[in-house]
């Protein structure tokens, strides 16, 4: 039994990009002595996913949304993989590998939750665990399922996806590719940029930080585009309304540009959505799990064990790296899929 | 046979309001002399409709949009009732009531276009002829067939009408209430405001000029809005985002306060269409025309005819009026649907 647990405790509500001390800060427990009450499980944690929606939970808790508010004085909580080391829940007997919200923390007491599942074959599986929190997880099932459900790819058409080498970009971009279109990305290092040439596959990709998305997109969609995957906001959304086609559709997935700023940006060219009849939907992930995610665990595992897919993930290393990791996400620092392995199976 | 003909001629792109003598001007031909081909009409016109979407067709030709600009050199188009006088077309014989693209102006030498329908009970009708290109025409289709499709209006929800006594959202209102929707509608003048509350039955409306519709929405909607049919654009747009509830829809028709600017507003909280997984959508009326005309023309003739629905109407006279009508419209000093009476039947 593990007798101390260092968590990442949340201080303070953030009003631009938090601060690491300020906003939240590692604090060890060097007395733990869990006791589990029946339904409950105590996990050792190994992998938690750090992902730009979380910075929405940073915000005082009257503020609505889609996701709860993160608590003053609690850990911060995440998607995570985690190994059962005691239980008082038959659902989840010691030794069984979870995929569960647990928190920014070594060790978890984890109550009987809905979204919590086994992953059977964790032990011997051909694919790294962080694949259950990325390509096969919830970034995964963003992806795949939006593109579908609002996108409405049709082969020929052209997509145009920001942030394209982060968790959702890089493959929604190799799913659109498969599905017969003409796909360009953006992202903020020529090194993003040669990986989705390179790697992924992507037809077109550009370095939004050495040309505008404006010249970009005129240069490299000469006939405009008809979906674009929305991860980034801002000036890349004004541009992509001015290039969208008649009939084109706005995936909205997030903003990423506009989460950490008292001063967000005005988009100019909304009358483009009535003169060229454009459709812009926002989502959660949550909307589509119903109707997609068998689909999606199928396809795009089948995908991956064919090595049809590349997926990169930028793992860091202990629970004390978490914040500094998740400020870095927000800037665009993460090259990959952004997570934190907190020790080894 | 008439031996002059007034036309409202286009005569450059304006860039913010257009002005008379400038951008369009009457021109009297004396000589007047029409010589049909096979297939024309000659045409008295007696009504035509002015609608805000005209100014985007004030436009240089080569940039695109949904409908054609207008001509150089040429009288500016509208959808107009008139009487055929002369022809050499069969399906429209003389005498006949039709509603067509005609020109503005007194008359007008018109192709066969597949637009052009005969009104066939035009001269026994009791409602006025002005309603064919009004609420029984393309800006009664607009509000119903978008308040159908986009809006997926549910009894028991809350819709927020934007320039709610024009053309369309004087009878969106309408419908929303006969649907059983609670109804809201912003207008720029005081006795707009009346007209909605105590003639049309909107439930709230708030005159936009006084108060803004931030703070007209958190007194009147306190639960939220589901529904934002969208006309004006701007601030009236971002305080709709603001309001809107989870999963609620955008019917985007129009954005007028953006259209003789070449400074648009910058809409800053775009990321509410995330968060709050919002669909916003545009559309013209031609996309709908399939689908929901015969529906429409059944439904609202009837409310119609059993005094169900109220329609003001703003009609100026003669067709020398056209351009100020027209600029008025822009700036909202309309009251009801906008038209031009050049002749009585």
């Amino acid at each position: 039994m593990p007798s101390s647990n260092t968590s990442i405790i949340y201080l303070k509500h953030p009003t631009e990009f938090p601060v690491v001390g300020e906003h939240f800060a590692a604090k060890t427990n060097n007395d733990f002595k869990p006791v589990l009450k029946d339904g409950e499980v105590l996990t050792r944690n190994l992998i938690i996913s750090l992902d730009p929606y979380m910075r929405g939970k940073m915000r005082d808790a009257s503020k609505k949304s889609y996701s709860p508010a993160f608590e003053i004085g609690q850990p911060l909580d995440a998607r995570g993989i985690a190994e059962v080391i005691e239980s008082k829940n038959e659902k989840y007997p010691k030794g069984s590998i979870i995929h569960a919200f647990i928190g920014w923390e070594e060790y978890t007491i984890l109550p009987d939750l809905p979204t919590t599942r086994i992953i059977p074959d964790a032990r011997e599986s051909k694919l790294p665990l962080s694949s259950y929190v990325g390509v096969l997880g919830m970034p995964g099932l963003t992806a795949y399922s939006s593109l579908k459900d609002i996108g409405k790819p049709k082969a020929g058409e052209t997509i145009f996806i920001s942030a394209a080498s982060g968790a959702v970009g890089q493959l929604a971009g190799q799913l659109a590719k498969a599905w017969g279109l003409t796909v360009i990305g953006s992202a903020g290092s020529d090194e993003k940029v040669d990986y989705l040439l390179k790697e992924v596959g992507f037809d077109h990709a550009f370095n939004y930080k050495k040309r505008t998305a404006h010249d970009a997109l005129k240069e490299l969609a000469p006939k405009g585009i008809d979906i674009y995957f929305e991860n980034v906001g801002g000036e890349t959304l004004e541009a992509a309304l001015d290039n969208l086609n008649t009939h084109g559709r706005i995936i909205a997935c997030g903003m990423i540009s506009q989460y950490n700023t008292t001063n967000p940006y005005g988009i100019k060219n909304l009358m483009q959505v009535v003169s060229k009849r454009l459709t812009m939907r926002g989502f959660i992930v949550a909307d589509f799990y119903e109707q997609y995610s068998e689909d999606f665990f199928r396809d795009v595992k089948e995908m991956l064990l064919k090595n049809e897919i590349v997926y990169r993930v930028d793992e860091v290393n202990g629970i004390q790296a978490a914040p500094e990791a998740f400020i870095g996400l927000l800037q665009g620092k993460n090259f990959g899929k952004q997570v934190v392995k907190i020790a080894d199976l």
